[in-house]
């Protein structure tokens, strides 16, 4: 029997509070599954006041992160802090220079510092992981790390960020605002008072850059990833997506092509058959491309305190059983510089949402400008609008088949000359399954 | 660095071939993720000759697996004869007892012998590694030993077998007859000229086994598994599901259950809009119901060369490394004595399809049998057939709330024994997502 695994905690939010629950729940089964006991020596948090209806009488308390951090009495570090400077980064540093392992949940953390982090582990033989980072309860980070080592990956894609797909879901389902529902959301507490960070894609942009670095080896490329959010898509848009058979999901799409590695977090249409269309409310999703299996997908809790803490829970385990592969799967120095593909080479097919002028020529109009940049088209949809103003802008839904990136753009900056339009036209990526 | 790992491939069928492909494929990256290099440095299998389209001319050949299970030369044995006993078995032993870790895909070696082996693996200190034999490609085997750790596990369920899994989506699709189907698939070779194995249940019930033991910490009991094939599932069946809004799916459900741990096998109905009534064609999937994650679904590959080999080579990886987590998760001697809840104890909705003769009191006569064992009913369907025969009989369709098992049996065999029924009723359980 090993001696036992010293733990010390930062954060004792929701998730670090269903940590310790969950530590002390498994007890049993975790020291038989790890052939150590595992045991809370310390933690550290905000508030020592507050009650988190947890008993840490056998931990020391530490006011600062850092001493816990640095403490001789703990073996292991498990940072919930948050954020991606400040104390989480400067106690993870600490913990990881002075030799102790590190398990963190923090995803933004990793997309900007995780290859700095995962070079100290690795020179001081410690192990850091991030279960938790990406996707909540569900072992995304172990399967690509471990479980697929045999495939060559070409495509990781997922609903990662629960709060954009529980709006679209409420949206569609409820036929409201965008505006109306993020309220919802908020009062709810599936969306902060800020949204900005969950509906701009930027969470999703960090947990996308973290899968991508485990699904192609390359170094984690936080600042190379295409950002859009959700804030301009309206129930329009997605009324016009079931119409034509189509959902409207925010994803995170990394893909290796020949021009580099795509990373793209935006609002897309995805086939209502796919198995990701399925995934409503919270719930996220990933599904993986590769040569051996084809097609992976796991479905699950994206974010709450059991569920997070669940993957981080395993991440301990890992720790206790000795397990030291590297974080992202491959030593530092083996991590490939990611070699970024540009969107104006992304191909794919397209929705444009054009609000037309109601006179003769501007359809045609709109059809030339596609087939100058070689852009054939799925379908067109315009339905007559029962009670609409004789002369109100009509809207048309086009589908292309596959083209480039610039290609369309070209085009729909040209129909926008051309002024047949009467509103700004959207675009939508179609991701095909 | 390590020395190489030295491993022995018995078995050069479509996945022994494919393990040998994915080795070659993947040997740079493996060994940057491992640490070392990995070598085939011999193989066993029945026909020298066959050309297998992979080259042989580094590894010693062995005419006989137990020779080359206790080789010097080997450091690893990856077991793909398969079958229960015999010579997989044999080798098997002989590899362990040697002092060297195994990798098997046999679902029916484990089944039958998997604690046996997990036993001679513990006391030698080396590896037993099987997560190609449930699910083919999908990791689920390392998701319940290592991913959820942190969670007391309440269900595990899942489509585990492609070919049932097919039939039942082209007989729905296609409107076809059992038998029609089943020769179809043999035809495209998803089924086996004896297809008893598979449409009978058990190959189902051997990787419920696995997942049980895993799931739950028990030992492996598959004889405590109750299995139902597909058989007697007909057209009718599909339809009338189609109908209420079920599809009908061969699942097999491990739970835990007051009077113990339940582990069936039959067809199933299931909800069209749950997340396993998505699983078409070949592909298996696996839900785990868990206190701290709540639902998880994993879906992919279920079989096929390149998709089981990627599992092998999974745990391939994890030797290389040194990983010597205990097969099931626990170590012998802690994993619990599976306690066996009845059939008769099993609670939950279920399908009714009578053929009742159409006289006066008879469907009165089958509603008081089933309020006498204090069934309730979810909803009942009888339709008109237009065209049928005046005295035909009429096929009656009955959903129950949750009963127990013994009272639902109790009832329709006081409705056989009433008479009014022109055929064997069908019963089939429903589980609820």
């Amino acid at each position: 029997m090993l001696p036992p695994l010293r733990a010390g905690v930062a954060g004792l939010g929701t998730v670090g509070a269903s940590v310790l629950r969950l530590l002390e729940r498994q007890r049993r089964t975790l020291e038989l599954r790890t052939g150590r006991a595992i045991v809370v020596t310390g933690v550290s948090a905000r508030s020592r006041g507050r009650d988190r209806g947890i008993d840490l009488s056998n931990a020391e308390w530490h006011d600062d992160p850092v001493a816990l951090a640095r403490s001789s009495d703990i073996d292991l570090f498990i940072e919930l802090i948050g954020g991606a400077d400040g104390p989480a980064l400067d106690s993870t540093k600490v913990a990881l220079e002075a030799g102790k392992s590190v398990v963190t949940a923090n995803k933004a953390m990793l997309a900007h510092h995780g290859l700095a982090l995962a070079k100290i582990a690795e020179a001081k033989g410690v192990g850091l992981r991030f279960e938790a980072s990406v996707a909540g309860g569900i072992p995304i980070v172990k399967t690509l790390r471990e479980g697929l080592v045999g495939n060559s990956i070409e495509r990781v894609y997922g609903i990662l960020n629960g709060t954009c797909n529980y709006i679209h879901s409420r949206m569609e389902a409820e036929k409201i605002s965008f505006a109306d529902c993020l309220s919802a959301a908020q009062k709810l507490g599936y969306a902060e008072a800020d949204p900005t960070f969950d509906i701009g894609g930027f969470d999703t942009a960090h947990k996308l850059a973290i899968l991508t670095s485990l699904a192609f080896g390359t170094a984690v490329d936080a600042e190379a990833v295409a950002v859009e959010g959700i804030e301009s898509i309206t129930l329009d848009d997605l009324q016009a997506a079931d119409d034509l058979g189509y959902r409207i999901k925010l994803l995170g799409v990394a893909k290796r092509t020949p021009s580099g590695i795509e990373q793209r977090v935006h609002p897309t249409m995805v086939r209502k058959s796919s198995a990701i269309a399925q995934i409503m409310g919270v719930t996220n999703a990933v599904v993986v491309n590769a040569d051996a299996v084809r097609e992976m997908t796991l479905a699950g809790p994206g974010a709450g305190g059991d569920a997070t803490a669940s993957a981080v829970v395993a991440d301990i385990a890992d720790i206790a059983k000795g397990d030291r592969t590297p974080g992202f799967g491959l030593p530092v120095a083996s991590l490939a510089p990611l070699e970024r593909a540009p969107l104006q080479a992304h191909q794919g097919g397209y929705y444009i949402r054009l609000s037309l002028h109601d006179r003769p020529g501007a359809a045609a109009a709109v059809a030339m400008r596609m087939a100058e940049s070689q852009i054939s088209l799925e379908s067109i949809i315009q339905r007559s609008q029962p009670g609409a103003n004789a002369d109100a802008p009509v809207p048309v839904t086009f589908i292309t088949h596959a083209t480039h990136e610039d290609a369309l753009r070209h085009a729909v900056d040209a129909v926008v000359a051309d002024g047949h339009i009467a509103a700004k036209p959207q675009v939508i990526r179609i991701e095909r399954e």
